[in-house]
């Protein structure tokens, strides 16, 4: 089977605010299938930053995630807004949560946060020689304590259970190609 | 700091039906910073299945995502309804999706879709000796092209791009764990 596009019709937002962007649209698959109503969320881009220290350190964050009601394992990061591109959104979440910085910035690639339903994108950096030059600057409704762990004490929490959300896993696998720890 | 669970209260649907569980809550942080809507997505959990023939090949799918409008290649996967465990529905999905099937399953474990925001946890499992037993059986909306490729070449599509869907991607990565694919 030759994998096509599928067109849609009739949207009409369900809600949206600051936070959701939830609409319904109907949907004709490639083979004429009709799904009506197809659900989609908009969300804009996300960032997360894989910051190592000079001594090669990674700089993690941990967080209650409401949710799925878990404290998480997480890598710094946050929304890309609609004027700073990853690289920026990536170091301006990292200084925020954790109060360090980093001007050595490789952009890792992106993948979909949820293509089914989601629009949007995650990107992964790279960040070398990343420093403390402050307090961290939560927002409100943050509250991050900061860990720093080996890069092999990263690898084994993202395939150990210990970091548990997808995204984050992700892109650990992402930067650990980057660092040479695959065997393939 | 110490990381501690928030509470909530005030919960009201937003948007209920089949596909989309959505509600709001008047959240209380564990500092005491008030959120209110905090939005939360309720989805049952997912299942993927990694699945090797006899002779060692994965069997994937391509399929269009339509809310990010991509082609992606992906795992077999889909819903656990309730009255199933993620092993059967992982062996169940391969089968609509691809026509494969196998009686040797390992559970490898689970991780949050995205657990700032969603309920539910994707589950991973490893189907050893999967072979063809009939002709793929999609549900409606499902158009599914079936590929079989070496496990290294998954690996390699996974940090590459080539597969885009971040839970996908999180899978493979255990996946690989498993199979001594990682050098941590």
């Amino acid at each position: 089977m030759v994998i096509r596009p599928w067109t849609a019709d009739g949207r009409r937002t369900i809600h949206r605010d600051r936070w959701v962007d939830l609409s319904a649209e109907r949907v004709t698959t490639a083979t004429g299938a009709v799904l009506d109503p197809y659900y989609t969320l908009a969300y804009p881009d996300w960032a997360v930053a894989f910051a190592l220290t000079p001594e090669g350190q990674v700089v993690m964050i941990r967080q209650y995630r409401h949710a799925a009601a878990l404290i998480d394992l997480e890598l710094p990061g946050g929304c890309v807004d609609p004027e700073d591109a990853p690289l920026l959104a990536s170091r301006r979440e990292l200084r925020e949560e954790t109060g360090y910085d980093s001007d050595e910035a490789d952009y890792l690639g992106r993948f979909a946060a949820n293509p089914a339903l989601q629009t949007n994108y995650v990107h992964v950096t790279l960040l070398r020689n990343a420093v403390r030059i402050g307090e961290p600057a939560p927002e409100a409704g943050e509250e991050v304590a900061v860990e720093l762990l080996s890069v092999e004490a990263v690898g084994r929490a993202a395939v150990s259970g210990a970091m548990a959300n997808a995204m984050h896993i992700a892109a650990v696998f992402l930067v650990m190609g980057r660092l040479g720890k695959l065997q393939f």
